[in-house]
């Protein structure tokens, strides 16, 4: 492992994949390019100051439209694979964001070397999630829509948080990062590195060792989670479409949290108060952050990244002990 | 610029994007993984022994079909713009060649470190082949379907060295690689870096410095050449689907050529012996990377990599004072 300079913060920063299309009206490419250069001025200023950073990034509606356009051409052309899709996906988000955060870090006159690597990330074969598809991608269906794919093309679909029905695929966890070396190789010479898109391109090791992709999408906190731990990251910051976690959400009581322990926040998970198909995930990887050692999870919006990392906005997630200290 | 270790030859390898989809009857996602297995198979022979390796790669047919798919789903779905297609293949035939390559090392029990980095090549906006274009693209159409898609959809389409017509677009030249250092950087770390897919992803400079993407596709092997020249390779081979570069090719006179200086390289090359869609801009990249100061190019077969560097097989190119020395 490269020495790194402690006097340097490392942070992780996992972009959401809906956060870079902002809403159902503005999803073409151009608009794309917008939100990912959005958010990249949030990030610019953490360049300037010296965090070395590693940004990750979700691909749910990306993947699902790269995946629908080649369903719509099978008349005419070969079909893709799943895991192909979500290799599309890192190659043009990452471009995106690669090219975003190069032109913030260029109005801020501060010259840095950026490189967006594409990722494979090891899932186990037996994953239970395999057999029980979960993972929302694509475009939002009417439920009537949701039927006739349903029947007519094999598709799974889900409501999904009373935004309407969409398509679901395996979500396996991600239990190794193929290029981890290289994440850290491109740290060691001041690289800020966007990897690890979509969670990673899944794939399986076969018995002679070799890898080859399977059809699903890893979910991208889940692996940023990981990724954060095998490079004993000092923070891991989650962007998202809220200022803070919400407890008692949608009820009376709903309350924002800015800061919470570790026991909280699995006391908290444990009694439901984060939904499985979008905060759930993301205080689960918190949780597995520091559980492994982590010290600091950040769940904040884009707009918010560089006063969050500053501890003046978001939601912060600590280790019980360091939290007593304050 | 970091230090090269000299004893540790530098080869930049390009790859037809042609040879990836091995023909018109075997171009699913599967067949392109096992075409990109055998080329790899032919690549990790050079990385055992101890070669230092950049890989770059045509994308003609695969960004035809992504574009193609993207024109299918318009009715439902956002179009892709080119760049942004170029940068799908970039994420799809990257992993298929980082993994395919990473699995071929292990069978020969050779531990190295892969990465393909998303690469931008920057394009002048006044290039003339904004206004000629010449790059095809895509599957093949008859000349009934060619002219349905010119007059209906706009397309401009060439005929394509008796294939069949095929959509064109331009075909810009790359005047810097932006991801250079970046490559640079992994090479110092020995890392087998894949990168310039298609050419790179074509962008323009503004006026305030910032990079946008712009609607093209570069030719790989002129970018390949640039690259190859920065970096001072000190072989450049191009790999594709022939034995060696023909002479009077098709004619009753037709001869293979083992080697040539550059100056019969240049004179041949100036007396239309050979195809501007296919072998000439071969020789031109191979001109430019030996007038640049480059020493060596080897144009030849995915089967016969390992031999060709070691002057065993393929077409050779080299400077006329090192051949006139042999």
């Amino acid at each position: 492992m490269p020495t790194l300079q402690p006097s340097r913060p490392l942070v992780v920063i996992a972009i959401g994949g809906n956060s870079l299309i902002k809403d159902a009206h503005h999803m073409s490419v151009l608009d794309q390019y917008r939100a990912a250069g959005e958010t990249c001025a949030h990030i610019a200023p953490l360049v300037c100051r010296g965090y070395r950073i590693v940004i990750t990034h979700g691909n749910g509606p990306q993947v699902g439209f790269i995946l629908l356009r080649s369903e719509l051409a099978k008349g005419q052309l070969h079909q893709v694979p799943l895991e192909s899709c979500v290799a599309d996906t890192q190659g043009a988000i990452g471009y995106q964001i690669a090219q975003a955060l190069g032109n913030a870090c260029r109005k801020l006159q501060v010259e840095v070397e950026i490189a967006s690597v594409i990722t494979q990330s090891l899932v186990d074969r037996d994953d239970p999630a395999f057999s029980d598809p979960a993972k929302p991608i694509g475009p939002f269906y009417t439920e009537a829509e949701a039927v006739r794919h349903r029947d007519g093309d094999g598709w799974t679909l889900k409501e999904d948080a009373g935004r309407g029905w969409r398509r679901v695929v395996p979500s396996p966890r991600a239990v190794e990062i193929i290029e981890e070396k290289v994440i850290r190789d491109l740290l060691a010479r001041d690289v800020v590195v966007i990897a690890l898109g979509g969670g990673g391109i899944p794939v399986v090791r076969e018995e002679d060792g070799t890898l080859s992709g399977i059809s699903a999408v890893i979910d991208k906190d889940q692996a940023s989670s990981l990724l954060a731990r095998q490079l004993r990251a000092d923070q891991l910051l989650i962007s998202t479409g809220v200022h803070h976690v919400m407890l008692d959400y949608g009820t009376p009581q709903e309350r924002p949290v800015t800061s919470m322990t570790l026991s909280e926040a699995k006391a908290h998970l444990a009694a439901g108060q984060f939904p499985a198909g979008s905060m759930g995930p993301k205080i689960q990887a918190a949780i597995e952050f520091i559980e492994a050692g982590g010290k600091h999870v950040i769940i904040t919006r884009p707009e918010d990244i560089e006063l969050a990392v500053d501890g003046e906005a978001g939601t912060h997630i600590h280790r019980d002990a360091d939290l007593e200290d304050l």
